[in-house]
């Protein structure tokens, strides 16, 4: 399959919920930087967004960034330099969605989640709707307890979360595993690979 | 689907290989017992098994699993409890595949690679095996730059590379990400999951 949309993803640190459900500022955790520079760059996404509202916080994945773009992880690991070098840090989502359209300014946001909801778009259907041409589609993942409500609100469209096989539902994924996953349903090389 | 065998995973550290491909002993990262253990039994995986020759790292090991087995983390996040009960901190594959072959004795490696090889099994083909009956299969993961050839060669067989739908077909998954697609290919719920 060749998508035919643009497809970027987004690590939102607020706003989220946390495991009481009240709104809340993650911190950045740097092996979400590293994981999902490293799974958003392997599935061909075009870029990956940091959102995260607080100053110092940005400057402190900045500074991952250019540890491994410009500084001796570069050296030191020279396949680290292209998924880092496509991680963008931003202080909302506003600001991923608008440089992700660029100047056209059409774009689609499709938020995740751990938990059902009605309306979800499963991932086949998420699949086909990349391979038809349309406006860049940017993924939200939510750290902590997941993504706000008020985000979801405003998204063009709400994926179906990953179902657990067992028979007691258990789904506790981390972020990096469930972004993982769902590149690979969404955009990922299907049938025998060899 | 269901799958018929017991599936277990195991998450080596020697013999690894690194950059160079020199055999090498890798330490253990706190995020990999946790996402490993959480997507393992997310996925229904039976167990996972922590596979480390140096007694005090297994210590390690058996600290964290403590902490959030009967420490303060299983009363903080009790979802976190589950899937960290069933970790296993073994010191040599031969422990693992001895512990989930039980008194049968009768046990299947496969192997995992980020490379292609000969003969491996295509994703399908593996998920097709694991709905047969058959005796119990032990997924085994590398650390560092993946698995030294000698387990691959005592392996019933190895499983293909993720491929990446990249043009240059940039491939650098972290184990973590790896072993959850992974999962989800072998025992992920198909369809459409709405």
């Amino acid at each position: 399959m060749t998508e035919l949309r643009r497809v970027a993803a987004a690590l939102i640190h607020y706003p989220v919920v946390d495991r009481r459900g009240e709104t809340v500022t993650a911190a950045i955790t740097n092996i979400d930087v590293h994981d999902l520079s490293r799974s958003a760059y392997t599935y061909g996404l075009c870029a990956l967004y940091l959102v995260h509202p607080i100053a110092a916080q940005r400057e402190l994945a900045a500074r991952i960034r250019a540890h491994w773009v410009h500084g001796s992880g570069a050296k030191r690991i020279p396949d680290r330099k292209p998924p880092l070098e496509q991680l963008m840090v931003v202080c909302d989502l506003e600001a991923a969605l608008q440089h992700l359209s660029g100047d056209d300014g059409d774009v689609e946001l499709w938020t995740t989640s751990a938990r059902p909801a009605s309306n979800a778009l499963t991932h086949d259907e998420a699949r086909e709707r990349l391979a038809t041409p349309g406006p860049p589609v940017l993924l939200a993942f939510g750290t902590s307890w997941g993504l706000a409500s008020s985000v979801h609100e405003r998204a063009s469209c709400h994926l179906a979360p990953i179902e657990s096989p067992r028979s007691d539902s258990y789904n506790h994924l981390s972020v990096r595993a469930a972004a993982a996953i769902l590149f690979d349903r969404l955009v990922g090389v299907r049938g025998g690979t060899e």
